[in-house]
């Protein structure tokens, strides 16, 4: 019998975050930085709203309700004998860029907690961060860097990037002093994401399949030239267990890692959407510009090299259209329009 | 008569806040990005010590003592009519590598609240926050990066370098928000620094030379090849003036300046020293290794470009020579052996 592991997730009642747990608890078991694979005993989620069904009903898991900042100052996380986290929890670029308070508070002010909060346990567990390509960003006046490489300065462009920018590098310092082991990966723009829309400048990139494959209209605000990274929900989940399992000399400095990325573009991805579900799907499209989310989507990087993910054995997306088909075989009860 | 102005300095009764409150009470008046000079009403210096005794005299001096964050969160700074901030205040190195959460509270936690202060002022003052070299650190098993230039990525390898780090990154953001003008310097290693020895781990690179000039041992615990990138107590405050002063089109993106430096090593000021004051000089210095020090300077670079500090019209010392000549001229009293 192998030993028992919990694990934290926070912000885990959303898509990518149970995801993340399904994906934990169909396989049972986890191996921790190269260790031998552990039982996973207990999932903690942490998020203000309830888990999805299917994870409430797992006697595995534990739901732990409310705001991050609140339950870590009132000490209910992370739970004693917690072994591993994945910190998921933030508020999305638009809702950030519009509430500048709510993002310090949400993705800076939270995790500094979270760390402190996993320092305090004294086991040193380790600690993966979800930070985002959105660190990245094109300074007023300068070409952006291309291609962007793990150690390429990042600019961030937005108060989500600038506060994501310094949690990783809070993550790195606290694990060199070794109050956990910490592993800060990108997460590039994720998309087919179903279920409802969400206040990230990036989500009609996911908006722009769902809704005509649920046959609905859906905005595309920026040009159809405009560059984007993008890894399938799969794909980017892959890539936070990945960051947990990898023995420290892989992983190797303390440097945040870019996760792999599909580099396509938005006119690609419609596309990609016509040959899946016809002319009928894009006809739903409303190319109207945005100018809000433009200017934030157009500072973001579309070639992001990942030479050290793919030496991890982490990989991208086949092709955006093989993404799409994967949306489709997994959410079948939302998708209206007849598949080719 | 010009129009009045207001500046407040953190750590204005340090070494450095104080030199640089002094070159503003002498020089009388100030020009913020490019505008009309304007005439210095009040300066006022915060610290936990108190001024020196010619600052504390000057009618335009006013002196908060204390704590810098319960100065803060009590709001008595920044006085409202604030104008211009320097932000010098912080703990140094050593003590950070010491004592994590010293750093944390003094460097990373009192800015924070800085800047949210200057951000509830409404009047969008000049904020200059002093960054360092610090940030450059050299990852394990890898070369340092070298040149080092302002878009090179930092990667610090100390507490202190992280939390100059993050501040920067702050401070960018919220001056793209437009709270304040922000303008980060990234001071080089201030040598010859008079008085007593600090806690920062490069206290040896003043303590080398002006102990010895005093007649007294000093430790030298890094191999005479260490590079070192200097600056000398004026250079740098002609650095920080510039910073508030240079328009926003000649300062350029919201990323931290590296301010020039004099690229010399360990054994050439030891050089310099006897060459100003003899082999009497040289023999009080103690070449035994410390390896917490060396550990911390070893990551540090020598070669840091700054073109963009020379667009501004800065410069670096001529030589190691020439300042510690201006040391001995600046501080006589302190100067025991004679000099050639």
């Amino acid at each position: 019998m192998l030993a028992a592991m919990n694990i934290l997730i926070t912000g885990g009642s959303g898509f990518l975050g149970a995801r993340l747990a399904r994906t934990l608890l169909q396989q049972g078991s986890l191996s921790l930085r190269g260790a031998p694979a552990r039982r996973i005993e207990r999932i903690t989620l942490t998020d203000i709203a309830p888990p999805p069904a299917d994870l409430a009903a797992d006697a595995r898991v534990t739901h732990v309700g409310g705001d991050l900042l609140e339950l870590l100052a009132a000490r209910r996380l992370p739970g004693a004998g917690t072994d591993a986290v994945f910190h998921l929890a933030a508020a999305v670029s638009g809702e950030c860029e519009a509430d500048f308070d709510l993002g310090m508070r949400s993705n800076l002010a939270a995790t500094q907690a979270l760390l402190e909060a996993c320092r305090a346990l004294g086991s040193r567990p380790v600690l993966v961060f979800a930070s985002s390509l959105a660190v990245f960003g094109k300074l007023p006046g300068q070409p952006l860097p291309e291609p962007i490489e793990d150690q390429t300065l990042p600019t961030p462009q937005s108060s989500y990037g600038i506060q994501k920018f310094v949690c990783e590098q809070l993550v790195a310092d606290y694990a060199r002093k070794g109050f956990f082991f910490g592993r800060s990966v990108r997460l590039m723009t994720v998309s087919v994401r179903p279920g409802r829309p969400n206040g990230a400048a990036s989500g009609f990139l996911s908006g722009m399949i769902r809704e005509p494959l649920a046959g609905l209209k859906a905005a595309v605000p920026v040009p159809a030239a405009t560059p984007v990274a993008l890894a399938s929900p799969a794909r980017t989940v892959e890539g936070l267990l990945r960051a947990a399992e990898a023995p420290d000399a892989d992983w190797g400095p303390l440097i945040a890692l870019n996760l792999p990325s599909l580099r396509t573009s938005v006119g690609e991805m419609a596309a990609a959407l016509e040959t899946v579900a016809g002319r009928e799907a894009t006809a739903l499209l409303d190319w109207t510009p945005d100018a809000a989310i433009g200017r934030l989507v157009s500072t973001w990087p579309g070639d992001i090299q990942w030479d050290r993910a793919r030496a991890l054995g982490l990989r991208a997306d086949a092709s955006f259209e093989a993404v799409v088909r994967d949306y489709i075989r997994e959410n079948p009860q939302a998708v209206k329009l007849p598949v080719k």
